[in-house]
């Protein structure tokens, strides 16, 4: 049995729903997979750097009783993830899409400190993918992101595990939740700022759903896709972005009565001359198209395999449990890892 | 580099498909796996058991060409893999539903001989799972099964790779494609008959379509399924079984028309207390519902888990490709587990 020092960087939603289910599957881990851990850091802006070196208890951290013992405290992520002896980092700060940081700099900060990182924030994945795996590799830790492109739905882990020299050569999916709920208060008959309204209630939309609506969170998880699983770099700028805000209502319900309704849709796909190309764009979808069926907060991604003309995989209704299971699940991944090479 | 003496039990389509897929794939292999090989055993009813300890030629193997140079011939499967140094068995003889056999002593006699097993035969994993799993263990081989169920769609490898620690408490499923081409041939007007023989046009019935057409085949993969991933052994028997064949083509018809198609659906979910329980029979689909836009031969399984309400796994249009790459997959991720283990 292994006990694993965990610093959560960022306890916001994410951070408190990865703390509940952490605990709630900890005797599950310990007999199935022989893994133990205690919460030894939480750092937030709020919280600042927290430690305990014996681990936190969990029901007073969620009920916002932070008492942090380091002496003198940390001024910064290193120091923190020293004074936490951190064995994995969670990052779950917020997105900055069109840079990535202060992510990616608390990411490297944690490899350089020689701790493993799983994170959330989709910017790492996106613009520094290159770099993070690279440093990982070098300290013999890992740089694992399952949660950041569809929450729990398995898209990283799929090509890696279960997917061995499969070639992928594109994709189409719903990478944004807010976006379809947006449209489908619209078909309804409602505003775009109703529909809006209806997605922060579900949770799923930011305070400022600019990111959202204008394509920016789609186009950075298509970045992130085709970074990893394509092996090219593809910027956000080489990607052709619309967003759903100047689309028509009265042309979005009249698609949905014909059948063929709205949808901000991602491809990626090689041209004639091999290259990369990518777009996110809302699309009317053919009626009988299995993304039409899948409403509210669902995500989905079919892949194009030399394999298998088809493979799709769809999250229908995701929720922060789902989110924090994706951490969960890289957690553990890379505990079987090293139980594997410890042998 | 390590090269592995391949033998193949079985050499009808998907035998003859996995030589082509392993010939494509062999210099990918060795240059990201560090995974060589060579097929030192090919056998089947009509080439008896051939041997060939520097490899066949796969191209001459794929003409017919079996030049076997074992001396004196191996007499069954233990002499032949023996004989042919067997260190993985690919076991893709065809399936005798309720008994699982031949298959089962074949798996069993290869995990004694020392070799890994993987098999493209459901029977094995209905019927003996904890048998050969078992065996398997003892003798520190692995015996792998993902083509079984549906074609290369990870669903095995999901699980054991992607979802550690999730829960799963029930799935929803077509998982056989012979019977939706039945009905949509039906549903077009067409007479069962012709169903049948359009289905053994696109490759995917057998010459006696009774296995699938009485729910046989879909019953074996629910069991598998459930044995597996719900760690209960579940008897064929103890599943409700209802085929296609006494449906009447004017209710096939009107049920489409309705925007409610039938179609053969498999399920498991456990009862108020708390038993598993499972059912394959002809059900009506809710207008909107995913499955109903998949048509031909897909295939789909919707996974109820603790962590997320539906993750969905869907192949669109497998061929014979598909399933010998399931069988490809598992033999790379047997070869990287040793590798793992050997580090």
């Amino acid at each position: 049995m292994k006990t694993y020092n965990l610093c959560l960087l960022g306890f916001g939603n994410v951070g408190r729903a990865l703390a509940r289910l952490l605990a709630a599957k900890a005797e599950e881990m310990r007999a199935e997979f022989g893994v133990a851990w205690r919460i030894t850091g939480v750092a937030s802006r709020r919280l600042g750097w927290g430690v305990a070196r014996e681990g936190f208890d969990v029901g007073r951290l969620l009920a916002g009783e932070v008492a942090s013992e380091a002496s003198p405290a940390p001024r910064e992520v290193r120091e923190w993830i020293e004074a936490a002896r951190g064995e994995v980092v969670f990052e779950t700060t917020s997105l900055e899409p069109r840079t990535g940081q202060p992510a990616i700099d608390y990411a490297r900060a944690a490899l350089e400190s020689n701790a493993h990182v799983v994170t959330a924030n989709k910017g790492t994945v996106a613009h520094a993918y290159a770099e993070l795996s690279g440093l990982a590799r070098e300290r013999g830790r890992r740089f694992m992101f399952e949660a950041t492109v569809a929450d729990c739905l398995p898209v990283f882990s799929l090509f890696r595990e279960c997917l061995p020299a499969a070639r992928l050569s594109g994709f189409r999916a719903l990478l944004n939740s807010t976006t379809t709920v947006i449209l489908e208060e619209i078909e309804r008959g409602r505003t775009f700022d109703e529909g809006v309204e209806r997605a922060q209630l579900m949770g799923i939309a930011e305070t400022d759903p600019t990111y959202d609506v204008d394509g920016w969170d789609a186009t950075v998880k298509v970045c992130a896709l085709a970074n990893v699983l394509m092996g090219e770099t593809l910027g956000a700028e080489e990607i052709e972005r619309v967003g759903i805000r100047a689309l028509d209502a009265m042309h979005v319900r009249a698609a949905r009565e014909e059948g063929k309704p709205f949808r901000l849709l991602s491809r990626a796909w090689r041209d004639a001359g091999g290259r990369l190309r990518a777009s996110v764009r809302p699309e009317q979808l053919e009626p009988g198209d299995q993304f039409a069926t899948l409403g509210g907060s669902s995500l989905a991604v079919t892949f194009e395999l030399d394999v298998l003309p088809g493979l799709t995989v769809v999250a229908s209704a995701p929720n922060l449990k789902s989110t924090a299971y994706g951490l969960l699940a890289d957690f553990l991944n890379v505990a079987r890892d090293e139980g594997k090479e410890g042998r």
